[in-house]
């Protein structure tokens, strides 16, 4: 960093502590979120960022009169440790399962009297819950009704403006109606006559809207309360368009300006009943409900509904992954002749992200990406959540692998896709680990499971190969993606570091990452990934039986694979896998793109 | 069950209702448990049996004036059918993860207002607190200060009164002194100069004393107090021998009557911290303790420690494996010689049972069996717990499979061991059952996970290739085993049933059981079982690796193997097995039992 923001980021903390002085706050905690609990933050949001320095997207900073830190998982490790190079923020390294380590620091290092600080609009219910336990467990004050941010953040962003737009069918298989007719009847279930939703997926999702107020994820910030007979959408004031507002209400759902969802929470009659998701809302949400209304928790009916596609979205996902792979044919194919070639203009990290996009968006359908690409040339695609930057980025020449991962976002679905290809010559220990890895995928991929399996408990499957060889990854294996939504979303997560809990369960429909890994820190980083689709393919005695369909199309390299690791069942999977994906694509590519695909499809 | 049972059963019945309704209680619930929530129990403390007439060793009672019911999980339902077949008592079948189903039944079925009742002498504290929140959420009460079991069991079973004696050098490898420098040093770290222990294997190990008050379990009914200089144990008058007495003495331990462990809590002074594990002494015992002291809550430094065996202990656990292994060459090669031959009496299950007790007993160092042999045949084997009764037991005669589940206590370690040999020709049905089960076994055996792994991570690595033919098993995978101790301890568990909680994490010298199986109800049960030590294997950037040494020494039957679903990494290890097995045994037997080890480790 240069020496120019270190002053600026000295000047931001310094300011802060003198907030927190005049307000009498001992500890001031900033974690990574919105009013909607979001992962990807509109800029107005992103105070721990404009704090520390750390771009990381997960990652909670405290300050204190002497301490400053961010507390952040495996994945930004090496991120955060340049990034907070030459700052006094502390990198506060979490292991894999223990989300909760800055409570603990809290609880362990200030004392009985002291005050915690935390804005209730971004905290999560339960995570305020557990904050307020551990505190309160210690006599340590916490106050949620406080934004130091807005006096020392004077250029904060403006929360965005962009318009709203209506996903419509074919690719919106389910009306408007019927999924708010689904939700009302899940509702029921809880004895509830309303239920609040502050979640940009799931809102998105239940009313076939989408928009652009957050990098990749396609959504808009809004809040929604629905009612037994009609539904109130909060939304910035101007950007759902006349016709669409129009087409709402005729489904019964008003619109109502952004900053008014809290009052209408105090405003609900009393005796009424309240569903609410303590992890998908926030503690200031709750705290704004009136007082005679009974609160029912549970996880978000269109949490579930959303997770499990409809076969009728599934044949859409499909055809975007048949375009998404005819995309990366032109690309790679393209990447390799520069390579091939010895590129005319030097060629960096950030051209590889510049063509991939614009091979995607040459095909129908295609919005944007689904998040940032990562393209990292050896050392770089060690840093697993890398994002290459002018000034930092790598140049591709030398003997080396190229980690490449990227996603679009398609009216009939969205993709997340990671590939490695190698540079010039990749060395033998360079061989072993990518073909540990792809041992990893496809180990996972093949497995067949009972419905109702949680789906933490399926890690272990792809890292059995890796940890055979003494090798472990930072991350979890695989995480659930939307449906032209957003690429992360739940409620299923292949990940040691979740809770197993019955939210968690494996049904048929869900789309989930498989995506194992090796990185060794300073030297290269390997990570192949595809998506995958529950699919009932047994049902015997002992109950209905899970496989997943892999939705990805796009050849794994071969010439990296040390083919003596492979047992023959793996080979039938990986020759099987590429006769798939050349008979997919093969007829909508041509060219070069096509004699690329025809070659790394070629059975081994 | 016979008719008069069922009047025996009824009548209990009947006169627990009436104490319940003089007493105004609304339902009374009688765990599987006992003062120090053990496993198996001492007569005294089977009240649910006694009232419910099931014999299964996990499962709640609970009656009210129109109800009555036994919740237990998928191990115990074929048998629990049965044993409740006739009566009122409805079976509960409580699927894999749900163990808190008798709570929630309580809360939905008892309106507010009314009383449940349970004695805090049985119920675990962790247990009690989750059981009083559901309730005290719907208004009903609950009292923990009555044992109504106490008034109608008349001729409740006394108290055992077994002597104790000591297990020592060179079976025991570390000194009770040095353990309980050990222990006192876990204790500093918590900030506490007092520690609480109810857990029968706990103080067993901690004290290097063992008894024979519970069958199966080497340990004797006590608490106990440890202080930093000394230490109390609550044992029975005139169980400690005086010489035992006077080593314990010389160690700083000192006896009282086993009644007075919860008034030495009361007395303790005020400003004492106290250690106790919330899932491991009971709400009674928590009860107890005086105002003024403050109580640090953690798991049992005792239950680490002797999960964690030494290499000594791992030594003494090998050569007991061998002459395990030894017995049942000759139980095995006796066995069928006597089918091939037409045994000259019928023979049955339980007569098996005492033929694998007499094969151990002829060894060294042989105590006791470690658990009630399983031996069923056939459709028996399918009831995962069963064991045979003389007047309900199968014949063995005829085409199919056996399953025999056994184990000894011997000074120098615990063992347990499950077998399946084919009786006649087994069908091309049951060779494909029993080559999956062997499948998962292999899996697992040959996994290698990073240390610190959560243990129930590791479930599904022995179920996917049951899970790839789309069968199951309702039961973990594998529990730990002490020494010469608890065939069942903690704190490890592999099973999906488990939350993997940081103190389920795998470390070296813990021994697990791995055993899958595959019951089909009414027609076969197979399981295939070995205990494994967790050994460092590798040392990596990583960081440390553990794998499995297998410790059990006993062929596992080749017969009904279907070879063409073995790849050739499984045919191996199977192989290198046997092989193993025949070098380590071949020098202890003779005659027929060797023959039989030749045989039956003979390399397919």
């Amino acid at each position: 960093m240069s020496t120019e923001f270190e002053q600026v980021r000295s000047k931001r903390l310094a300011q802060l502590r003198s907030a927190m002085a005049r307000a009498g706050i001992d500890a001031f905690v900033v974690p990574s979120s919105d009013p909607h609990l979001s992962e990807y933050l509109p800029g107005h949001w992103k105070g721990r960022e404009w704090l520390s320095g750390f771009t990381g997207s997960v990652g909670t900073f405290i300050a204190t009169a002497n301490f400053a830190g961010v507390w952040t998982d495996g994945r930004y490790w090496t991120q955060a440790e340049t990034e907070l190079a030459g700052s006094e923020i502390a990198l506060m390294k979490i292991p894999g399962a223990a989300s909760q380590m800055h409570v603990d620091w809290l609880a362990a290092n200030l004392a009985a009297g002291q005050t915690v600080a935390v804005d209730a609009r971004v905290l999560g219910l339960a995570g305020a819950r557990l904050l307020s336990d551990a505190l309160s467990a210690k006599g340590i004050a916490l106050r949620t009704d406080i934004d130091l941010l807005y006096e020392v953040w004077q250029d904060r962003p403006a929360l965005p403006a962009d318009p709203v737009f209506e996903h419509l069918p074919p690719y919106a298989t389910m009306s408007r109606a019927d999924k708010l007719a689904a939700t009302r009847a899940a509702m029921e279930q809880h004895g509830a006559g309303f239920h609040v939703i502050s979640t940009l997926d799931d809102i998105a999702y239940l009313f076939n809207l989408r928009g652009a107020d957050v990098s990749f994820n396609p959504v808009f910030l809004a809040h929604a309360l629905i009612g037994r007979a009609d539904a109130t959408l909060f939304v910035g004031e101007g950007k759902v368009p006349a016709e669409v507002r129009a087409r709402l209400e005729s489904d019964g759902v008003h619109l109502a300006p952004y900053a008014n969802a809290a009052t209408a929470l105090s405003a609900l009659p009393d005796g009424a009943t309240l569903l609410l998701d303590p992890r998908r809302v926030t503690a200031g949400m709750r705290a704004a409900v009136a007082q005679g209304v009974n609160v029912v928790e549970a996880i978000n009916p269109t949490t579930f509904a959303k997770s499990r596609k409809l076969d009728s979205e599934a044949v859409n996902v499909r055809a975007a992954m048949e375009q998404d792979g005819a995309a990366l044919c032109e690309f790679f194919s393209w990447l390799e002749a520069e390579l091939a070639n010895g590129a005319r203009a030097p060629l960096d990290e950030v051209a590889i992200d510049t063509h991939i996009t614009a091979a995607r968006a040459r095909r129908p359908n295609f919005i944007s990406p689904s998040f940032s690409t990562i393209a990292g040339f050896n050392s770089n695609g060690a840093i697993m959540h890398y994002r290459a930057a002018q000034e930092t980025c790598a140049t591709i020449e030398g003997d080396a692998l190229l980690l490449i991962d990227s996603g679009g976002q398609y009216l009939g679905g969205t993709t997340d896709i990671t590939r490695v290809i190698p540079v010039g010559t990749p060395s033998e220990a360079q061989k072993r680990d990518y073909t540990l890895v792809l041992k990893g995928l496809i180990n996972l991929s093949a497995t067949r499971f009972p419905r109702g399996t949680r789906s933490p408990m399926l890690d272990a499957i792809a890292r059995a190969p890796i940890w055979a060889a003494g090798i472990d990854y930072g991350h979890g294996t695989g995480h659930g993606v939307g449906y032209f939504l957003n690429v992360h979303e739940g409620p299923q997560t292949i990940s040691p570091a979740v809770p197993p809990d019955p939210h968690t369960a494996m049904e048929p429909g869900m789309i989930t990452s498989i995506e194992p890994g090796i990185y060794r820190p300073g030297r290269w980083g390997i990570r192949i990934e595809n998506l995958v689709l529950n699919r009932v393919v047994d049902n015997t005695e002992f109950g209905e039986y899970l496989g997943f369909e892999t939705l990805t199309l796009c050849p794994i390299d071969t010439r990296p694979l040390d083919r003596s690791l492979l047992r023959e069942d793996e080979i039938a999977w990986l020759n099987a896998y590429h006769a798939t994906v050349r008979a997919r694509l093969e007829p909508i590519v041509a060219g070069a793109a096509r004699d690329w695909l025809i070659e790394r499809t070629e059975a081994i």
